[in-house]
């Protein structure tokens, strides 16, 4: 039996580094997702979409977030927010689809 | 003098609907960004990326929260994350390309 | 007739500070909300909690969002999480309450 | 050696539940931390504050988030927020302590 897959975003914030800027730390992170054949993922201007099992994204959560301590930084803040059903399969496509299907021009 | 812009995300969640489904109150929440010249937006799995001044971006946030209830919920939990910067423009698009700049395939 | 009061959450993080800390930016967010006769407030280890009408919730967390501008940061990301009920009322106390109900011992 | 703590608040959210109120579900959550050794908690009105160890935090977290479907709920949206320094020990009482001797009036 397949596993429940779940969609979830994360957000990973280096404190104290000195810079305002946190591409190089985004770009880390997303580091960590290429090549994992187990989460699919997205970038958007504001966090990172996952999709995979909730075991499965809680590990690459758990694994961004240790980032920017590599690169120095003495402080960060991780946020993940996991949306999960029993009722019908989700996945990113899906979730936008059915908001497409309602509201067809709808930006993406 | 052009107002400082700043990008953000919202998310409107209904509670107590009696239906795990949530497109249709997402596709009304859409619908009062559609012609909102002051605001650019970009829909995403996860949430709705929102980029305007904050005052622009606070109004429309009030109105978003306001359509489950129009729509019969009792119960509404909105979440807003800003995003401001002051040493250098923000947009949406230019918080990708940075990301871009580094991680040349990242999926967006 | 009275307004309707909303519970919410307000969390300001500063970037690119140099320092770790934020504590004194938080206490300059604080020093917004006392004397304010509108709003309730209360500091937990990982944000303030504010009661009060959504109008003027909105206006402490704008007003809240500037402080490590003020103070020098390049960079500020506000997290607003808004719970609004129109089927009673609600308060910071109420919300504690109806756990504590059902599970007397609970720590608060 | 002793593994780092952090600090994190986690909200668990039923969706689709015909019932505005979500006092049970967080009152079963809480009873996930009852007992539990490795971490210490605290409930406030808008979400539950825990101390511990990533892994046990988690742990928990992944605990906790399985309750409302055990209740017969659909769909779950889980929001976890993490704290984490290393070149200090974090604990909940020391991050109020820390705002509390800029501001010795503060509520918490």
């Amino acid at each position: 039996m397949k596993e429940r897959r779940i969609v979830a975003e994360v957000s990973v914030v280096p404190l104290g580094t000195g810079s305002a800027s946190v591409s190089e730390y985004v770009a880390d992170c997303i580091g960590i997702l290429e090549g994992n054949k187990e989460i699919n993922y997205r970038l958007t201007p504001m966090g990172t979409i996952l999709e995979g099992t909730l075991n499965e994204v809680l590990k690459v959560t758990q694994q961004m977030h240790t980032v920017p301590f590599a690169k120095g930084a003495a402080r960060v803040v991780t946020t993940l927010k996991i949306d999960d059903r029993i009722d019908k399969e989700l996945t990113m496509e899906g979730k936008l689809k059915s908001v497409r299907m309602r509201k067809p021009g709808v930006k993406t």
